[in-house]
């Protein structure tokens, strides 16, 4: 297969390409309902696309929101099956000022294909539609298909939660497949094996019932925004630099061995990463380099904090109340749930007397991480193996992406997170872009993939 | 002269209170534009009740704001001077719906006059002209007078500085006689000695060069607000709650055995005091009363903070900067400038390498005290003897009075504090009023203060 897929690229390379210039050109942006016609025409754009590609049942699933494209090839109920999920809108555009060449009207320049959603992810949603096809053509599509491609992905997938419960029959699936990650680097393929969950939380610390005058009572009366401060502190252990929150820990999975010996390979480049930042040192979890700080170690972050007066100018409050949204990332085998009680429980407990305190749940995710020893890697990174001449490399994200915690609770499905766009594409920022080199590397490897990944289950 | 302003008052009561009421009846509300002729005919009220009362050379002076109003009597070059200060305008009535009587439509419940300016400053600034009165009919004036009525006091007296700057001559005096403070009880008569000043800085603490996502970053990039709060937290040692800012004590007087002692006399009810506040326990510097805390002892207070995204919701976001305001009180001898100075130093100290800091300084003001062994101590206790029949309480108020900072520097002259209103007053707040009692007990206190002063001053 590997020759023919080359060859099958070589012959269409052009038409591909001109394909997803036309799908690219519709302003396909979920946030904003102006562009509601435009995400509905390129919801039918991608239906017609799976149509002309082979796949069957192709329908637009109305939701409450924007269409999820339905479509798969069934070929035998004993053979495994795939399912592809990517979406079709895309992040809006602004600001459009700082855009060389208009968002919507994509442009090939250095090899590379600018327009908003050339990488994320309309590009690398179409390399399945086109390794399909390739394998429709060539008749070896070695497994049953599924394709949900879905509209809201930049908007939350609220709607995917719903389409999701409501078809699990309809969905029933081996493997889903995604390609909404990056990889390390044209030479250094990669595939993403974990992301981090999330709890958030957010607190009000009450002092007096009323905003005081600091000069009456400043000195006596303790001040929530100082409180706030102190008990934020002592959430982090100032030498360690680990969680302080009695039982964060006790869930938490170490790396093996043979993981850290993979992170450890990942080329990085440390002076780099501070200068592109701007900062003169990194500040982690001791004992962990910077790459496991930001992937495989929960963290504990203030994303924002509010108290008395942040106008212009000076007020000599000494206000009522202080508030704090808190983040906590988390690793496998941590839970959202547990984790956001536990920091609840002993926040109450460092609240001074003086002082209340009111915690509040925002969502959570659940942390993922892909096992290695699974046949799906394996197939995945023979796949890799096959077009980059060399073995992928296993990273985890920092992030969260929260459907893949969904297609596992509901679908009992595991992802393999095949990306081929570049952490240097821009993706959500001006000038997106997505090199020609990567969408057709993806055409090339997906149809490796399912070949590894039939030959390795019928074993 | 004792008997004499008293029958003198018994005589004229029902005058003052009427003449009193019609001034209140003017919305001088300096803050506010729409306002500006009601202020402007406030002044010119004054002006009259000066000129009836006995005043010469009197005028409506004008700054680049509201106006001063000035008027003298100038008896005789060898005596001492009192320069009267005051003010004539008052604060917005908001929340006007709080009110159970229209601010500007005075009317007397209970033996008070409820109105907005009725003890601050109208009604106690009126006292002083009734006394002048009194002491013009009677023939007993022992010294001479200067008034110096201001209305623009609710606004940060910015143009009094520059009017006092440029008549240094015309204001030339021995002592400024102020009521705009309150007193313990209409049985408990004090004086405030103390006032404590101010250093406010601000300060953003900027870690990485933009805001980052908090899933791919956290744990190896430093959050400036995690950072912000480490910083604030450091400030205040937890256990003695002492500021930890080197130097920062260097010229703290201890309050003499005298003063603590009278301290200790002040009625104080702590149990009401934290039941009004809503709080269970106060937390000030150990080793100090509420009291003390409260207004003899300096503080740090963080007046404002602001970080990341502090809207409605959840946002991820590791942002690029912390920032926050933070003002700490000081206590004869600190100096505003010094101390603002180590703060900074110290906090630059503090920062991690991990980030930059800025501090800048917004306004400061120079802690006062009033000496009890002056003669316009000795004075003002004697005068408040002979109409309370008992000697009046120093204390010390833990705000800040800028304008008494600036009579001392500019024109060289200690300023006693003789205030007759009660922290009941509801002052800057709906439903302001000022007791008929404290009303006519401040005009016959005045005089005797006058009189006390040149005698002393002549021995």
């Amino acid at each position: 297969m590997k020759e023919e897929v080359k060859e099958y690229i070589g012959q269409n390379k052009d038409r591909f390409v001109n394909e997803l210039l036309d799908l690219l050109r519709i302003p396909s942006v979920s946030a904003d309902p102006q562009y509601k016609n435009d995400v509905a025409r390129a919801a039918e754009y991608v239906k017609g696309q799976l149509i002309a590609a082979g796949a069957e049942h192709v329908e637009v699933c109305k939701t409450d929101g924007h269409p999820i494209v339905y479509g798969d090839k069934l070929i035998d109920p004993k053979l495994p099956t795939v399912l592809v999920y990517g979406h079709y809108d895309v992040q809006p555009a602004d600001p459009i000022d700082l855009w060389t060449s208009p968002p919507f009207e994509p442009v090939i320049k250095d090899e590379k294909i600018f327009a908003r959603g050339s990488c994320d992810d309309k590009g690398q949603m179409y390399m399945h539609v086109k390794a399909f096809e390739f394998m429709m053509k060539n008749n070896s599509l070695p497994c049953n298909v599924k394709f949900m491609i879905e509209g809201e992905e930049e908007v939350g997938s609220v709607n995917l939660g719903i389409f999701v419960k409501a078809n699990k029959e309809k969905l029933k699936s081996d493997v889903c497949l995604i390609s909404d990650t990056s990889m390390l680097a044209n030479d250094i393929p990669s595939i993403t094996v974990g992301l981090r969950g999330l709890a958030y939380v957010e607190v009000e610390l009450v002092g007096p019932n009323r905003d005081l005058h600091s000069g009456t009572y400043g000195g006596a009366v303790s001040n929530p925004i100082n409180a706030l401060c102190d008990m934020i502190s002592s959430l982090i252990d100032p030498v360690t630099r680990k969680i302080t929150i009695p039982g964060f820990y006790d869930d938490v999975e170490d790396i093996s061995a043979e993981e850290k010996k993979a992170i450890s390979e990942i080329p990085f480049d440390e002076v780099e990463y501070k200068r592109e930042l701007g900062i003169k040192e990194t500040r982690g979890e001791k004992g962990y380099s910077i790459i496991e700080q930001a992937s495989t170690r929960p963290t504990l972050d203030v994303n924002g904090i509010k108290g008395g007066y942040i106008g212009e100018g000076a007020k000599t409050v000494l206000p009522s109340k202080a508030s704090a949204k808190i983040s906590m990332r988390l690793v496998p085998n941590q839970k959202s749930e547990k984790i956001a009680h536990l920091f609840a429980e002993h926040f109450k407990k460092i609240t001074p007397p003086s002082m209340t305190v009111k915690v509040d749940f925002h969502h959570g995710g659940e942390p993922v991480v892909v096992p290695m020893d699974c046949i799906e890697y394996q197939a995945a990174s023979m796949a890799y193996e096959d077009t980059f001449g060399k073995k992928p490399l296993p990273v985890r994200a920092g992030g969260s992406i929260p459907i893949v915690a969904l297609f596992e609770n509901e679908l009992g499905v595991k992802s393999m997170m095949m990306g081929f766009g570049l952490d240097t594409d821009n993706i959500h920022s001006p000038n997106e872009n997505f090199g020609i080199f990567n969408f057709l590397k993806g055409i090339e490897t997906l149809p490796l993939f399912y070949k590894h990944y039939a030959d390795l289950k019928k074993k």
